[in-house]
């Protein structure tokens, strides 16, 4: 396999329709767009149903970077990888992850595996396919062609990997209904978590991670069940599973490395405290910020209404959704760590580590 | 003076109109219902204008306690300083914190100073007051005389000043208006930011935080003039201010101690450890858990929009006041610290710390 | 049957512990304690699972009435219905509307039905048994129960037939689960709506107006079965139905009278013309407003996300509850014909009328 | 002056990024690109400062209408008249109306005056300037030129004026900051009050219905002050106003005309069937739903938190804003009248129409 090497740049946005940041870079001579691979992004939306800043972003980045590709904005869609991830509850502030890769000419320079990217998509999926079978199936077979991608043969060297996903619209449900099908949910908002949970268990069952028995009946029932790796967003914009992972490759000469760990709970600081370990930073030495350039985790209100014993009151409030909830918490955790705001912290962690807790990964310069 | 003990306990509770866990050590013979001077506590609601959780929850407990005390329950009300902070976002529990007093016979067991709480009362303020010099003046006074109560001679025993403070509604803003008087705000939910700001200037002007020229026109203007040790808590059900006072007394003989820190921001993480470490708690010994009572923090959004130069959101969001983020973002950092939900994150922090900033007390058992 | 006679009072509230109107009433000898049947409120609450303005108001009103009866404040709640319906959302305005019965002495004075009030009461329901047949038949029987306590032999007779029923927490699911029992949802909010259609389908279903076939199986599925005069609130206060039947009797001796019609979408102005129309009123008469005394309906977001042809976007709103949207909207409607915000409309309308629509009742002097 | 004739249509939308309906119109040959003066749009975002849809819709209109226009987006934002209204509460639903002129060859047809709109822009405003006399004085000038665009002479003739306006974000304050100026408030949802207040006083100057010694110091205070025409929505993605004037012209040719009258309160039926008969409708007649084509409104919840002597609790409500609220509930009774969701109804009613009133216009054809 030719060695790769990959990129991972950091850039706060002004707002949902912001892409300045972007095309500095490119104008600047520092990013060249047939390089990117895909970006992944916090917008400020509620990252509910109606939340249309993440169609908004990336419509507005294919629209930018469309004449530099000589891609129609459609076609830019296409190409890269979008994963816009709505909420920036509490601290944690908009920005958007690129990940570029370009041809490593003077081959592997170092000894240890570096961060490598794969993409892969899924078909689009019909409405009553979302949080089922179908989209645990597709999911997998996607993650296993990105590992191939990314010249990762072992599933220990996978430590990220971000799905965006639809969700059922109260249109796309009638759609379905018209046609004598029926959809796992009627509910939009609930659908957000079928489809986060069947797209994590694709990634559980591709990685190993699951045994074979483990299906639809197991979604949002088994809590057993889960990747410690997975993350995903559902987003209103697409139909089909987008797989972006992320991992070390002896086949990459990226300046960039990435490490996991997986928080048990939602106040897991020790787990946040060992993910940075793995990439040789720690939170007690100030010079670990100027390496650090990301930090991913899922968040999730655990489902059984209690951590460590004591009572959350996440799910019983119907003035703020349990998931705008857990951001806001577990972004002020991370966000304190990092020292920084500009943490990737996605919501609704169905099967994407134990219930309540998430995967937490870690990117530093090498 | 004599010699005093004080008593710190922390009990969960199922929803704000329950006093089970209370009662249930009063029916144990673990709590004297007379030894009872304050009960500072978390419940459920929005933390705004319209949360009713704090006089339900008040409510509740004068009625379970009047006949233990042979009052009724408006006595009960007068008798024992009754703080509640409504929001309970992200990872917050649920509970209340009781203080009781009780005659040290044996005299001051320890060589070091210990904790005390002095309590002290406003006059009730008219609607033209709140946010005003008023409310500043009678504020300091009030905290003058806690101290005494307490026992404490020197500012920098004192660590923590909780103020229970009223705020405006449409109907006292009306009943004002038709005596002639305009009010500093026509909106209940910014009224409670001038009704906080105020008390806590009323406590730095106490403990020489700040100098004779700061006052109602430095009010929510000049962020420079705050108070480390405040903070305080704005509610519907009252026309005065309560002040609970804490801090270490060499006339106690508690079992329990006090100390703080001071958040610079909402990620300030090593304030956190450094307030821990003020009673000879840290986040890496286990051990300390067991010796944790609970810990009071103020979280506020940076009223300049950024925190380490990146932009937060908080502060632009029209579905969720940011109060109710700041308090959801603070307690998922303190809670991580901790090791538990139930500790006591209040919202707004206007004057109560540095902008965007503010206090952290931990009590410990010694 | 003697005849009795039934008073209907509509009383306007400062707040949820507000009940200084009621004891007004009382203490000017306009209204006697024991005479109370049952208060029907809309309290400021959101009308959600953590709507605690409903529980914080029976508790303020039991605790005032409780000397009154010589009771105690838990006798005074098993003794008289209360109903809370939380969301006074845009013009609505918080009120309690109590009804009282005494004896007619004189007999029924009038040549035509007047209104009549049955109350009856459910056995306490298992979290497993909410949303499903146990509930559906359990409140059949209790509204039988109410028809023959109000000495009414006919279901046309039958005009507003409040339920007031349970609904899950996270607590009430763990505990279904730990005796190995799975609920119908563990969703607090999704568990409103099942509980307030099944106590829906039971009205029905002792009125007649659906088949025997009807059970748990159409529950949120089947939006043909539904009862035309039936009207349910889910709070989580009680784990038993409650129900207050109201029609028209010729055993009563009431200076009142009650109609009703069902509205068929949620911009059914006719439907509500109709509705003042059965009691003599019209909208186009300005003395109406004198003998109205208040109307009562149900409001929902249309399942399908239509309305007359045209999107609505209730459903797919991830900040505010579809039941709030509904509130407002529909109250906006009715209190535009009544002239005043003070009427009972209450979200969350499943089985209540056709889908989308709900009864609309009311009553006036006759 | 040479008559013109003018077109209104309404077309449904499907989410705010939806221009497939305004496409079709283009293509099938009914609409065509350049005589495509304004449109106004709902869409479906909370309409509050962080509602993004707003600026979306806009962006996805100029996108699309570019290459039909020869323009590049940019331009087309010049060129055409967008003013998105955020907020469909209740049974509101997204949709635009578009606005076309064209020469009219056959001259007026009619011997009555018919449909005409005018156009105008103000300079930018600097941040400072918002809510303040500079406002006012330049949108009082765009008014008067707008007008003569519209050849309309007479302000009985004027029936509604749209101004869209700006509002402050956290860094336009900043920025102010930065230069030593403060703005009228640091809230961004509080300037929009204050926008949205200073270009009706703008638009009551012009038209004569205030008094040469109103301004600035009258903002939000004297709701004596006001417009009876104006519509005034405050959106992020713009800093200067933007005029449209609507009224009926003796040099129109339109099929259509306007007429209007005012709401003195949230609940005023009479003056909302009042506005539909000042155009020849009436709810009561079924033909009149095939001649409508729009109706336009301003919702506010009145600032003295009352309605017809009944307490609302809008402005008392720390979850949902009250311009929601009253969006909601208006959109309710307007929708109930009109017999469909998709009516124009606007929050924040700031000093257009009395106090917790607004204007209400109605388009038909003639």
């Amino acid at each position: 396999m030719q060695p790769n090497s990959f990129d991972v740049i950091r850039i706060p946005t002004t707002g949902p329709g912001d892409v300045s940041g972007l095309m500095a870079l490119i104008n600047g001579g520092k990013l060249e767009p047939s390089a990117i691979l895909a970006a992944l992004g916090k917008t400020e939306g509620n990252g509910g149903v109606n939340d249309f800043t993440r169609e908004y972003a990336v419509a507005a980045l294919c629209t930018a970077l469309a004449p530099r590709l000589a891609l129609t904005p459609r076609e830019v869609e296409s190409r890269i990888a979008f994963v816009m991830s709505g909420g920036t509850e509490g601290v944690l502030s908009p920005h958007i992850t690129v990940f570029a890769k370009r041809s490593a000419e003077g081959g592997t320079a170092a000894d240890e595996k570096r961060l490598s990217v794969g993409i892969a998509h899924t078909r689009n999926f019909l409405p009553e396919e979302i949080g089922r079978d179908a989209q645990i199936h597709e999911t997998a077979d996607a993650v296993a062609t990105a590992m191939r991608e990314a010249g990762i043969d072992s599933a220990s060297d996978v430590h990220f990997v971000q799905i965006k996903c639809p969700l059922l619209t109260s249109e796309r449900v009638q759609e379905a209904l018209a046609r004598g099908k029926t959809t796992v949910t009627a509910s939009g908002y609930a659908s957000m978590g079928y489809s986060r949970g069947a797209s994590a268990l694709g990634v559980a069952k591709a990685l190993g991670e699951i045994g074979a028995g483990i299906g639809e009946a197991s979604l949002l029932k088994d809590w057993s069940a889960y990747s410690s790796v997975a993350s995903s967003s559902a987003g209103i914009e697409l139909m089909h599973n987008v797989v972006i992972l992320i991992g070390n490759s002896r086949f990459s000469a990226s300046p960039f490395k990435i490490g996991h760990a997986v928080m048990k709970d939602a106040i897991d600081l020790p787990a946040v405290m060992q993910a940075l370990d793995s990439v040789g930073l720690s939170v007690l030495d100030p010079r670990s910020q100027d390496r650090l350039v990301n930090i991913f985790a899922k968040a999730e209100a655990s489902p059984n209404g209690v951590i460590r014993g004591l009572r959350h009151t996440m799910l019983d409030d119907s003035d703020i959704n349990a998931t705008r909830h857990a951001r806001a918490a577990v972004g002020g955790l991370i966000g304190g760590v990092a020292g920084t705001g500009a943490v990737y912290v996605s919501g609704g962690a169905e099967h994407q580590g134990p219930p309540g807790g998430g995967p937490v990964a870690v990117i530093a310069r090498a």
